[in-house]
């Protein structure tokens, strides 16, 4: 198959976006702003949700779920949180469709006007604490540990496949405590908890930080994140979770009987991921030739082809892939026989290139004869020749599909670390931030008005406060002023 | 606890609509005609949607995602859709929000006014089919097997939890083939698919058949389906496979090269179930004392309640329980050990009745004395002493499950047999659904007109045509006119 695929160095915008259609991931709909995930895509974003929501779950949480839409009202009843999210939604008014008069098609009945509109959820703060209200009366009834699955949908002006669309897909923690520490523990836990999922499974290096104030989920007190460097020296936000403080249960008036008989507002946390991780997932990886998917979350993670001449050929081959097949599946390992005649091999082995499938198993004659097969990393794109006799096959893949995901995750921490670069001067800020990208760890005088400066200056924000940050006191690269620490600066997706 | 449950024979709504709440299956929101579904309702969702979802694969299909918003012309396109669908939408109309300028909260922002409407999908028949204009160009893209777990809206005027919401999650499939044949088998195979899983995992024996013209989905040339009996007589449609023609091809302009090097329009399938099961669920087997869940989809199937006075009683009973969670566990079966010491062990036993734990093991200093423990079974509320020398348990456990399984499974049979009633007059068809209810095995002429006419007279409508029945021509019996077999009348949900 001819790909057809754009280089990174040229031009990696398109690169990016041509890789997620013809790898088929995901393609733009009908609807403005709405992506349609495609089955080879979904079944990533599937690997993906199994790990999280065991990780979830081993952390003590439950699933469950919230209504679509959220009353207007409801929105408005948290003061920054409505700033944050009322800009951008999507508005049902009416519940209702009739045949237009003239026979043409069909028109929004304007008999059928809700008395007060809906809102597509953004995020479901307010309808879940209006729900927690009734949920909790006492500090028996805490902690309230409860996860949701769900479509959410922000009007967007710009999007982009997987990285900023209308309607996505993402999960939502939103929990209930009853003293501020153990809120603020749990806002810790999670975001430790996606720091591993990123790093473990996605192979994403990630920085575990803290937002700054400009930065900060609408209605928390705290936001911490993490957040990952893609090839292009552009960094992207992979996951947040929030300390709320009591300002969804002030504002939903969700109180409990203390232990000591007292009575108190309730302490909150949310925490989510989204379809946006797989954007980061593909960025981070995937080079000129297509997909590079880490083998823990590959849908695929070993494909045989086999390569022959004659139907005696392809029988005898065919046996072999079949134990092989079996071999490799009692071990848990995903793997498909490739063996379909209306395609060549070379097609084959571009399009299994393109669509990130770490090991690929040819299989000819020749190694029937020597009892070998060929087997090729995706990754690296290096083959080697393996001896059957030499060592369980399944235990070879294995071995193999270990040591590409580490070989992937440090592949992307090494480009990480040499992304980050600490700069002293303004000159060299902006210079850095023009040439090089990446994040730069610079001083900064801990004022918004500052943090705005450098944005409107160099489209550089403050992606972090690294919790990992030396103690080094110094001057602000734009002002001079007293800093307390370096932060990260990068422009970002 | 007290439970202060209805009886079914009271007030058979009642009870159901008390028991979702009190077992905390689900509950009303702010939203009207949305449900929350409850961390314990949704557990069981769960494990309805595995395994449904690994029955999806094993027959070759695989998952993927379409937009929630459908643009408003789309709906048109098929002429019989429209009718069945354009009623009840919820219609987004703008998208965004603004603040008042009386500054009392957020208002519509009229300058933000969609151009064309988007509908909140009902179903995804046209979003999908206007995708796989796209995706299918040639047989050899054909069958394309895919399905989608989703949230879906539907504008109900009258509500009730599970049964019928105006959004409720669900899966549709929606598949193309090349030939009449091969989609029709499809349909077959996954209403059979459901009915497997309805009988096997639900122990929900079902009614498998065809719908009548009139009951057919809309934008269908052929509806099959399962139907369920109720504990009050009343049927629920448990699951639908519709065989949709060439309509949403013809009606997206899909269409494939053959083989033979022809063009012809694409055959489809679509078919789903939606959280309405846990509804089924829920009515099917369930008793005045609370839940009965079938061990296959019980979140926890085993509770282990401590019966003691003194802390080193605790302490023993604990190593005890311990034990046996251990053994139990490595069999995959899920237990729970509930130590509150809260809660005394009269309240435990009456929650976990209340929510349907299939098994409960009571261990008391005697039963420690004696190396017994008490095993209750929820279903038919039966008890008896276990000697834990006399097998291992988690096989005493296991086979009980099993029991369990199929004995909930026999009584729903018995009961839905026993609720099938052949009448050959119409005042014997009145009087039956009067007083009795349940399925009216008739024999109908064959005509919507008849069928609009029994609905009109008792409410009653044709189920279905039944797969299984004999070969018995006969005459209607409202009309007399000839009829070419019985079908199922019955009032439903």
């Amino acid at each position: 198959m001819s790909k057809g695929l754009p280089k990174r160095s040229e031009d990696y915008s398109l690169w990016y976006n041509e890789l997620v259609k013809k790898a088929d991931l995901a393609e733009n709909s009908a609807v403005r702003g709405c992506m349609i995930i495609k089955p080879y895509g979904y079944s990533i974003w599937e690997k993906m949700q199994a790990e999280l929501d065991r990780m979830f779950k081993e952390t003590g949480h439950t699933n469950a779920y919230f209504p679509l839409f959220i009353p207007k009202s409801f929105l408005s009843k948290e003061a920054s949180h409505v700033e944050g999210f009322a800009k951008e939604c999507a508005v049902v008014t009416h519940y209702r469709l009739k045949n237009s008069e003239d026979g043409s098609g069909v028109i929004v009945d304007p008999e059928a006007k809700l008395e007060e509109e809906l809102i597509v959820r953004p995020t479901s703060e307010t309808i879940i604490w209006s729900t927690y209200k009734n949920w909790i009366q006492s500090y028996r009834d805490l902690p309230l540990l409860v996860n949701q699955w769900a479509n959410v949908v922000r009007w967007e002006m710009r999007t982009r496949l997987f990285l900023r669309t209308a309607e996505f897909l993402w999960q939502e923690g939103h929990t209930a405590h009853s003293t501020a520490q153990e809120a603020k523990d749990e806002t810790m836990q999670m975001m430790n908890v996606y720091a591993q999922f990123a790093e473990e499974f996605m192979a994403l290096p990630v920085v575990r930080g803290r937002k700054t104030a400009n930065e900060r989920f609408a209605g928390a007190e705290d936001t911490l994140c993490i957040e990952a460097m893609m090839q292009d020296g552009k960094a992207l936000q992979a996951g947040t979770s929030h300390f709320l403080g009591q300002n969804f249960a002030k504002a939903f008036d969700v109180k409990f009987a203390t232990k000591d008989g007292g009575l108190d507002y309730v302490w909150g946390t949310s925490w989510g991921v989204s379809t946006r991780l797989m954007g980061a997932l593909i960025m981070a990886h995937s080079d000129d030739n297509g997909l590079v998917l880490p083998p823990k979350l590959a849908p695929i993670q070993v494909v045989i082809i086999p390569i022959y001449r004659k139907d005696e050929e392809f029988e005898a081959i065919s046996e072999k892939a079949n134990e092989i097949m079996a071999e490799l599946r009692k071990e848990g390992i995903s793997v498909k026989f490739d063996n379909r005649d209306t395609h060549k091999p070379g097609f084959k082995f571009a399009e299994y290139e393109l669509k990130g499938v770490p090991l690929r198993i040819a299989i000819g004659p020749r190694d029937l004869e020597n009892g070998t097969v060929e087997i090729a990393r995706r990754d690296n794109l290096t083959k080697s020749q393996f001896e059957l006799a030499s060592q369980p096959i399944a235990e070879k893949i294995g071995g193999m599909l270990e040591e590409i995901q580490k070989s992937i995750y440090s592949k992307a921490f090494d480009f990480r670390e040499e992304m980050i670069t600490e700069v002293n001067s303004w000159d060299e800020f902006k210079d850095v931030i023009d040439k090089k990208g990446g994040f730069i760890s610079a001083h900064w005088d801990g004022t918004p008005e500052t943090e705005d400066k450098i944005k409107d200056l160099t489209k550089a924000t403050i992606r972090c406060i690294p919790f990992a940050r030396k103690a080094e006191s110094g001057s602000c690269v734009l002002t001079g002023n007293a800093s307390e620490g370096r932060v990260y600066f990068a422009k970002a997706y």
